[in-house]
């Protein structure tokens, strides 16, 4: 099977930024993430497209096309680098602003640009258990190749919300009932291992690795209390320390 | 100032692994990462080239060598991407096996191959305050551009100490009187979060990202509760559970 003209001028649009933003469908090429899709969301996928040789996946939802090493590269030169598998997905439902929220608390991302960070900490977010995770306009695009691959595909297990810019993001969540918004920042706050309330009807927001986190009327700052000299963490990591500090405080809780 | 035909050479030889292998000297080209050299270590640095237009640091160690453009872009196409800076430097002094072990605890990467996941274990370690960090053999070079450029430096100020494979790591480490070793494993083991001893004379051993940490014999397997459906966190998320766990159970004790 080959691919056809209208898959390939798909795979052609999806090259680019510009035609991603615009398109419903999202490529991926990483091997673990294209398992993740097809495993989690077999419904949405458009095209499997498999290097000769690469094993086909146990339950492929669609006739995968086989190509040979050098048509593979060809059309994989649309995406940043290839372990042999490409797939083409329809982007999951977008969740509308009145839906309810999954969880006591929420995490959200102001404008975290870099991919690999956002896609980090979607799949960190799904490993501690989130159901969503919310962003605001001017995050990296949470279905570009790069973050679906540094996620492992999470984007397909759970919600990424994107409501508007922070000061509507804010607004809707505390209409939604979330009354505490804390403040992810390095220059002082509150410790993140001591806040009592930190997960409590609750929004933890993560800024832009440059410019941190926008500033939130009535919102509380916290830190993360660092030993070392060092001036900030990585973002991911902050988020990743924020995640399992829940994840923590709801193991104690169980037994 | 131009370059003289020596330093040329040895920016070249950088440029490759089999260079950098050899070399007492490595190569930064990180925005960040080359001032945190500059700050740290400014009696190792060796060179230090600009793009004209970009400002020179405020203490400057050695004479910069500022390049046009076109001859910034020549230079640099030695190195990954650029942020108009340059950095040659010495590596750090290497710490004998002999010496002694900073710290209660000791973290060892059991060869940690991805140089993101190193140089983001490094940066976030050294904001946790941990004063070296371990490394087997077989693990990324922790003095290769990519690894300077995600630990934002932190190389410079903390060791990395590599004294062979697992076995041999294992068995000095025990001889040194760390007398608990916990490995990491996703497939079970006793909770990071309620483990009693995890960071009394202990070794904490984060493995492979595809293979996970060698056999140890006499270890204990620990692992980090994930509620999610996810088989596993990425290594370098999974080293910032345990440290901060460590911050949060000091900063505990010293409240």
């Amino acid at each position: 099977m080959q691919l056809t003209k209208r898959q390939e001028a798909l795979i052609r649009s999806l090259s680019s930024r510009h035609g991603r933003r615009g398109s419903e469908f999202c490529i991926c090429d990483g091997l673990r993430s294209s398992r993740e899709i097809l495993r989690l969301r077999p419904d949405l996928v458009e095209i499997l497209i498999l290097r000769d040789g690469v094993g086909v996946p146990e339950e492929s939802p669609v006739e995968p096309v086989i190509l040979s090493g050098q048509e593979f590269e060809r059309v994989s030169r649309t995406v940043v680098s290839s372990q042999g598998i490409i797939v083409v997905a329809r982007r999951p439902e977008t969740v509308p602003p009145e839906a309810p929220v999954s969880g006591p608390f929420v995490l959200l991302l102001d404008r975290v640009g870099d991919p690999g960070n956002v896609g980090t900490i979607l799949r960190t977010a799904r490993a501690a258990g989130l159901r969503e995770v919310w962003v605001t306009r001017g995050s990296a695009d949470p279905y570009s190749d790069k973050v679906l691959r540094s996620a492992s595909g999470a984007q397909f297990a759970l919600s990424v919300r994107e409501h508007g810019t922070l000061d509507e993001v804010v607004a809707l969540l505390r209409a939604k009932g979330f009354r505490r918004i804390f403040r992810t920042a390095p220059g002082g706050g509150r410790n993140v291992f001591t806040e009592p309330e930190l997960f409590t009807d609750s929004v933890v927001v993560l800024g832009n690795e440059g410019a941190g986190a926008g500033e939130i009327p009535g919102a509380v700052n916290v830190l993360i209390p660092m030993p070392g000299d060092t001036e900030s963490l990585n973002v991911a990591q902050a988020a990743t320390v924020i995640l399992f500090e829940h994840v923590r405080r709801t193991c104690a809780a169980a037994v």
